[in-house]
């Protein structure tokens, strides 16, 4: 529950042994039967000690995995960040010892998505320099006037809401800096980021001889490597001798992610490269459109270099039809890229699986983001291939005999990236911790959420749903308050709702204007806050 | 100072109030002048409020800032993860009451550079879950069984230590996960990016409009989009059409580093691009060479495309001419990029800046890392150009209208990652923490400690400098027991050393074998460091 009001953990009895900006320390007495509210929201950590009595306490980790545990005298625990507590006495008395620290920004109560300028510490650099204390306060500012990501009432991005393991990851990283570019340095972190991918790929289908892949800066990263370890696949000379004359082709749906654009334009392509093929009424790319856009291609001497799926486009979060692709790369021997960014964690899920990722095992590679709908920290994104020697194939080089000094085993080989942090451990933590039994039930809970919502929505003569969603992209338009479609309706809607701070909803639009893109994926989510934004949209009337 | 023993903060009559594996509660007495030892490294955050009497603290940040502060009753304070903290009792008695919280690793007080594989946790993902006090237990294992980078004895990377900035900066983005992509949702952090690339140009001293930059994942991605920017100002075009045949030609030094070869590699250009030019005795690129070379392609028909300064080269820390390679692309209108990944922080300090990076300000574009000298987490990195629209025009492409809806202002158009984290925040703290000056400081400081040790190692008959120092990196060869040179025997110390977890360094070699590279960095450095690692070399016999 993403409650706005600030509660206490503790009950009603609490004497309060010290208390600064920087922490309270507190002793309770309970009586049975007593429960204490969820965790309390002005502060980000609680520590309890168990001095007397029985407990019993239920920790809400979000998406949707709680666990219920007894305690007893001598029992402590750490409520972790971002989760939410409750505690119950189950003696006929008890006595509990709290420690509270790292008080929480305002936002945490109230959310801020259009944060005044005046809220602000000063930006400038010079040569001076502040005290501590005078940093701790900009921190604070700073921490003020940031955009509230963490809540509910967030969903203008494809993420919403941190994890607690994803906080737990950043600790640890905070505390051990490291590079995964070799292995003597990477360790533990290394080997973790190589077990991400194994399971990965064999959640994908692949024999376990045939999986490589590399976390890489973000799904857009992964799409451009994808590209060029197709094109190193089909052109291995490119590598040395750069282009000679080639006229590749890259095909994509209209829908697709602009990174492919980006990639073309980096990779030295060129945007002229990249065809993009018309979508179907469900945002699909057309597997006919596609077939007679090759065969023309191929007339005019052109090499088609890779096929995209895009798996949850980004405005309607629509699955092109993999298996069909995969016939036509089988056919023409292309390369079939599957993009996961967004809709890559539908493969933990059978049903979403086998509704819109049949033939994932036939990709040559895919990109799989767990930043986005699986909460790790900015980024944690990689790039997978089948075809177990081309990453490196692709991208070793003979320079840093300083640096790998064991052929081979070293990851930097296979990257464009030297220093890098352990990008895949927020995701491994998660995967860990809940299992990928946990993860499909998350996603369950979130399509739960969402079919709730479309009955609503259906009841809203002012709402009007503007595609039946397959994932968790629901796009609705709200009609003008005389309830005609507007073209800038729904977009003015948007801007109202964030500058009000009621909420943070980003928009697109199609022949018939703008609509709000809803986002279901905070791992809080409750029809309640759907419900929230919604009825604010329906109360703008100017 | 790195204090090899755990010692208490408190002076000696601390009374416990209570104590768990999380936390500890303590109330402590004190006498006039009774001092503290440094803080307490068992654990992480010390959180302290002084409830009778006055005391002086201080805190020592590292990288040779300090600070003093007077202390009344009712002032509470925090020491930092990573600081140093005294405290002393200025009043005929006094009372503290104390939290302290995350408990450190065992590393923290041995360090580990081999950790055996028996300290891990399971790393192998399943369907199962794990409770939370499992997953506690398995972060744990996880801390312990990392390789040690916060300590004055590893030095095997371009970074050690982590500054307390930095700590603070992860904590931020722990807590408020943003996209840096559209200024709606960076917010103040994209705006911070914006400050840090215009202090940092305003630092190599181009005029304020002409000065753009971006924060890349790390110096091999800056080195990459320099040498795009470089292809599209010249070949505009490209983007577009791809290659139609142009012979581009890229310098660099031959002990640059290999993100070059890299970048040829992924941009599309080849390797058969990239020109390595001969060094001098320093380690620095000859001109003449060059000048020859650039001729003879030339006259071949090639486009000179880019040439590359490397400011500090990653073995010998050595500075190419800039001014002089400015003066051959000025002549030959070809894009001078310098490499400052590593040395690029001598811009902050005087002498360093006259010696080595005279014509910076010529330069087309620069890489810089704050994560590296300046102890940033991975990655804060930054290409910066002083041709204020390039970095848009190489890289906007018309997709993405889903999520750039102001044009122009969001710097996502401008990047090759859409979603990406605050990389400036932790160098913009460090900056505003200490100020240009106490950057600079920071160099003087270790450029102090390093000539302590040329000095110590001069006197020591089995230490060979293999260079004298330009900057950070001191290469000194280790004789072999005998008091020969033996080619493999710096490289045996080496291992020996890391995995009997007595220091870690890195080697490379040259024309008379192996040698080891000690890298000055740890903003705790002092002598006695390198000379216990130098020591313990000496030691070895077999």
């Amino acid at each position: 529950m993403l409650s706005s009001d600030p509660s206490p953990l503790v009950p009603t009895q609490a004497q309060i042994l010290a208390q600064t900006d920087q922490f309270e320390v507190l002793s309770c007495q309970w009586t049975e039967n007593q429960n204490s509210n969820s965790q309390s929201r002005q502060w980000n950590e609680c520590r309890i000690l168990i001095q007397e009595g029985t407990f019993e306490s239920i920790l809400d980790l979000g998406a949707n995995h709680c666990e219920t545990r007894l305690l007893q005298a001598g029992d402590s625990f750490e409520a972790p960040m971002g989760s939410h507590y409750q505690l119950r006495c189950t003696s006929p008395r008890g006595q509990t010892f709290h420690v509270n620290t790292l008080r929480l920004s305002p936002t945490a109560f109230a959310p801020l998505f259009a944060p005044p300028r005046d809220l602000r510490p000063p930006l400038g650099l010079s040569s001076e320099s502040l005290s501590w204390a005078e940093l701790q306060k900009t921190v604070a500012q700073l921490q003020g006037s940031m955009v509230t990501t963490d809540h509910g009432l967030f969903m203008n991005q494809l993420y919403s809401g941190l994890w607690p393991e994803a906080r737990l990851a950043n600790q640890i990283a905070a505390e051990n800096k490291t590079t995964l570019a070799t292995q003597e340095a990477g360790g533990v972190l290394a080997d973790i980021e190589t077990e991400v991918v194994r399971a990965l790929g064999a959640k994908i289908g692949w024999p376990a001889n045939q999986v490589d892949g590399l976390a890489v800066p973000g799904g857009s990263a992964a799409n451009m490597m994808a590209l060029h370890l197709a094109r190193h696949q089909r052109f291995p000379n490119w590598r040395k001798q750069g282009a000679t004359g080639e006229q590749v082709r890259v095909y994509v749906s209209s829908d697709a992610h602009y990174s492919f654009q980006k990639a073309c334009v980096a990779l030295g392509i060129g945007t002229d490269s990249l065809v993009a093929i018309a979508t179907d009424d469900q945002g699909r790319m057309s597997v006919d459109n596609l077939k007679t856009q090759v065969q023309l291609d191929l007339q005019k001497g052109c090499v088609p270099l890779m096929i995209v799926a895009t798996a949850g486009t980004t405005v309607w979060g629509s699955f092109d039809p993999v298996e069909a692709l995969a016939s036509v790369c089988q056919q023409l021997k292309v390369w079939l890229h599957v993009d996961g960014a967004w809709g890559g964690p539908a493969l933990f899920h059978a049903e979403l699986r086998s509704q819109f990722l049949q033939g994932l095992e036939l990709a040559d590679s895919m990109t799989f983001d767990a930043h986005k709908l699986l909460g790790a920290a900015m980024t944690s994104s990689f790039v997978l291939t089948r075809h177990p020697n081309v990453l490196l194939a692709a991208n070793d080089v003979s320079g840093g005999s300083y640096l790998f000094h064991e052929n081979g085993k070293d990851r930097g080989r296979s990257a464009w990236q030297c220093g890098r942090g352990p990008d895949a451990l927020a995701f491994w933590l998660t995967w860990k911790s809940r299992g990928s039994d946990g993860l499909a039930d998350f996603l369950t809970s979130l399509l739960d959420v969402r079919d709730e919502l479309l009955q609503w929505i259906a009841g809203q003569p002012r709402l009007e749903l503007v595609r039946a969603p397959a994932y968790l992209n629901v796009c609705v338009r709200v009609l003008d308050p005389s309830g005609k479609r507007d073209r800038l309706w729904s977009r003015h809607v948007r801007e109202q709702l964030r500058d009000h701070n009621q909420a943070f909803v980003n928009f697109s639009e199609d022949a018939n204007g703008s609509f709000l893109r809803l986002i279901l994926v905070n791992p809080h989510l409750e029809l309640s806050h759907l419900q929230q934004i919604l009825r604010a949209a329906l109360l703008i009337h100017h």
